[in-house]
């Protein structure tokens, strides 16, 4: 019981944590296109909590969560107020920023899983919106800034949310504890996602031209 | 009773007026860009109701209200040929254009906020939903045309929407008339609007750049 | 009895069938912007299913079949790989895919009919969601790539879908057989996409300049 406790509210933090990460990240796609302050807001909200609404109507988990809890949005306008006043200071700590996303990727790519699969899902389509949950929010910020999302990109973006999210369906399979499958499923992700970013790996693009 | 058929007629024309102007908004983006017919009327019908459908989807109010009422469907038809055979005359009228678009805000903005409110969600999803159906429309039709939406970018267009959307839930929280609520948070938001348009009222930008 | 089984199997074929050629051409517009593997494979996926998962979510109809049915997902998976390692036999082939690509869109258009009107909605709406199923994937597959969607813009494509659609409501209305019905509906969006290519078939645009 306590243990579970403990870890519900690791779940939960890492959640805001990503969720708050997402936000700065949307907020900044919103100032490099020079929008004024609620557009900053807008696209906070956006990239932090669209992955998660698209995965709740999908399932028909509605009203969405991240339109039910009000810490949600909270922390989406707080991370927006952030990056729009201290830029500067986000910028020097990059790569901090870089390593946030990771793990918001990992935490979404694992909650978006296990919330598919409570709904009683299959695997494939567990892990399908275990990845559009984690994808999803950065897709709808680059759209909406009119450019070519970098989720479909960036080193290794996806795949990593799409390891993550086979670990936890495996793991479900197998009748393993969700606690430690949902953290062997992070780790993953994460790790790939930084071993990417450091080493350049990425999947191979088509080798023939398109007229 | 009968002061509330009154109302509710009114609130009905006000509904159906933001269709038809917002679905206009949506037809001359599209012969902006060259569209044709069908794809002028496609444009409309997205910028007239994918806030009100998006609105339904999150709250799970399905059928979407805009796919099952048959009203909000043939006034967008009705103002994308409008718009399609008539523009020179939309042209000349620009001014009431954007008045009427203001009103179709403020009513969207009004109405989104209250069917959250009656979905029981909380004060802050509440006006986020009020704030979704307000802009949702104006943001589809300028993603379908590959632009950055104008509703991020324009006078207190969001900020304006968020301030009626206030007024409707501060006056639900001490049990005042809807109606006469309702009527309140959309002028706000109307004079908001108008202001701001006329006087180039805008939220501050980030002070610093984004490389 | 036998008839039905023999009907049916064959709509699933169809439905398939549509999958998969709309999944290459979500394939090809990734190649085409020189994605990585995983990012074509999230393009083939948005392009077979976005427009069924919309018209699910607008419906109601939760876990959407694209996600909760494997065989949707697989069909897209397999159509992608196709096209990101062979597409030099797609391209030889061209005239094939568009001829596939006009039957998907007339199967897209006859299910996602059908299945509004299989929900209790009324002519106009079952219409309004069968050509949405047909073109969703289109648009968001051209909206992931940051332009114009080629259904806004092509000969007589979102038209066909529509004459498709109103064929499976008039049928409906005089309690016609829906497989005939089906067929008739699905045969007919078929013939006109094929001729507007052929002959160039074009809706007017507006006439007058927009500034």
């Amino acid at each position: 019981m306590n243990e579970q406790i403990v870890v519900s509210r690791f779940m939960l933090a890492l959640d805001l944590g990503g969720t708050f990460v997402f936000a700065i990240s949307g907020a900044v796609a919103g100032i490099k296109h020079r929008l004024d302050l609620f557009g900053v807001l807008v696209l906070s909200f956006a990239a932090a909590n669209a992955g998660g609404i698209t995965r709740d109507v999908v399932l028909g988990a509605t009203p969405a969560a991240a339109i039910r809890d009000w810490r949600y949005i909270i922390v989406s306008i707080l991370a927006g107020l952030v990056a729009f006043y201290w830029y500067p200071v986000l910028d020097r700590m990059r790569s901090p920023v870089l390593m946030f996303d990771a793990a918001g990727l990992a935490l979404f790519a694992v909650s978006g899983t296990n919330k598919a699969l409570s709904f009683g899902l299959g695997p494939d389509p567990a892990i399908l919106l275990g990845v559009l949950t984690a994808v999803g929010g950065g897709m709808l910020r680059d759209i909406l800034v009119s450019e070519i999302p970098y989720v479909l990109r960036a080193e290794l973006y996806a795949v990593a949310a799409f390891a993550g999210a086979t670990v936890v369906v495996i793991g479900h399979m197998f009748n393993f504890p969700s606690a430690i499958v949902g953290i062997a499923g992070a780790a993953l992700c994460f790790w790939l996602r930084l071993m990417a970013m450091r080493h350049g790996w990425r999947l191979p693009v088509a080798s023939h031209e398109v007229k």
